[in-house]
């Protein structure tokens, strides 16, 4: 029988709402499929760890990959994201032979509709990012893990290193036909960031229904959103995001009045 | 022997500094093919019909093609930019059958390198938009000029409307089968446009040796631009283009210290 696992990652105690959030989320749209949650032990607590196994299948824990050269540092300085030193970790992905075919989704993604059709698609399948469309986005991607792969990844980052710092620059760099191999590449609404709503807002109105899985890139996250009494999310900006409500319905659901930051706090199980 | 034709449009005085830097540029970079604009008549005054014939072998007079329909306006309004109703005027490319290949450029566009090998590609192909990546920019395409193509895409504006207003929206629901087809998807260097430097610096640090055209998207086209006294480009925002520099330096090399709106007020020829 082929093992087929969605797979997601978690290197601090900031991003354990996300995974909850995302495995309960792909429960409730029905997937029978295993999931899994990377942490690194070092920098997620226990009581994090407690949590995320009472919602995945595995939680395994890998070690930090640090990408600290100097323009590695720079090259996230560049993306405004010195926050994303440890995410090499996340090529740890391609190491879980034990699985035979994963859909990786960042903790900062949340499933719209049932996706367990991405199992279909070659490795490696990823989406486009809207920053540069001929690069994929690495939130969201389908692999078939190879100790081979792995080993060339980190050969490659410590002899050429990541052009943006972290994982994404990496793994385009890699996989660098992707743009050219329409197999491989997954349709944005498997991947699709919220800036697309104002970039080309026509767009966004067309092709909203098709939407499969909302990613929250940047800085602040779902989590970090302050909300009314009645539970309805605080958007200070003008262009309001939907799919912020959305995962907000599933914590509810699922975490009642519990706020993200009490769950982390207390030693209470679900 | 077949006929390649590069291929703008001025349906305003407005670009024709654009469409003029345009040809100029193209034959900088050393294309001997066969160059074309075409005018509405109706809005762009005579001595903009002179100045162009001077860079054009062919200026070529077509009727507006406008999208008054309510959606239309509403979709424009949406994308905040009620000023293209008349891009429609774009299909008349298709009817173009004296040629057999076009590439079609928008006057804000701006090659950086030769690009006639755009010939060797299929038809229709165009590059991502950064908006939303599953669809193509309408501001640069290769194309064989069909009859039957642009009656059925007169038919689909009538009947089915554009979802963005404008010529992109209609094409993009014509050629939907566009993302799953990478033999006609150029890449994006060859309809870069210049939000790509902060919106993924990067990536576009990575990259930015390999474009090869540069395009202008937006309110505020090249020619806009104040110069200072050194004939330096005043960029007000952090982001600086230097795109726009290249720009002024093509225009300066063809006409000297004459400025874009003077150039229409006169009936100086070259
Ligand atoms: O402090 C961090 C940063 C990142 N991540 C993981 O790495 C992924 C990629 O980072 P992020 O989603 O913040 O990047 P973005 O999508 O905003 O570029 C996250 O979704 C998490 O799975 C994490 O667990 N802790
Ligand atoms: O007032 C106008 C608007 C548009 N155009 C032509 O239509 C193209 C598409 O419009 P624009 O480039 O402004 O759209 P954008 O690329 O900013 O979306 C232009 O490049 C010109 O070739 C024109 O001649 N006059
Ligand atoms: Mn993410
Ligand atoms: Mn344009």
């Amino acid at each position: 029988m082929t093992l087929h696992v969605y797979v997601t990652l978690v290197t601090t105690d900031s991003y354990v709402p996300g995974a909850l959030v995302l495995a309960h989320r792909l429960r409730d749209l029905g997937t029978n499929k295993h999931l899994a949650c990377l942490v690194t032990p070092n920098n997620v607590s226990s009581q994090a760890k407690t949590w995320l196994s009472q919602c995945f299948h595995d939680v395994i824990s890998v070690d930090t990959i640090k990408n600290e050269s100097t323009t590695a540092m720079t090259n996230l300085t560049l993306l405004g994201r010195p926050d994303l030193i440890e995410t090499l970790t996340k090529l740890h992905v391609f190491r879980l032979t034990q699985y035979d075919k994963i859909v990786f989704l960042d903790a900062d993604t949340y499933p719209i509709r049932l996706i367990d059709d991405l199992f279909e698609r070659p490795s490696f399948s990823a989406a486009p990012d809207i920053g540069w469309p001929d690069c994929f986005n690495s939130g969201v991607f389908v692999v078939e893990p190879s100790l081979t792969v792995y080993s060339d990844l980190i050969q490659l980052a410590s002899k050429k290193g990541s052009f943006d710092g972290g994982d994404q620059g990496l793994l385009n760099t890699y996989f660098d036909n992707w743009p050219e191999t329409s197999a491989h590449r997954l349709p944005f609404t498997y991947n699709t960031t919220p800036s697309a709503s104002y970039s080309y807002a026509p767009a966004y109105v067309e092709f909203r229904d098709k939407i499969s899985v909302a990613h929250f890139i940047g800085k602040q996250k779902p989590w970090h959103y302050q909300r009314f009494a009645d539970g309805s999310v605080y958007q200070r900006d003008n262009n309001k995001n939907d799919h912020l409500q959305l995962w907000w319905d599933t914590w509810d659901k699922h975490f009642d009045k519990m706020t993200p930051a009490y769950l982390l706090s207390t030693t209470r199980t679900i």
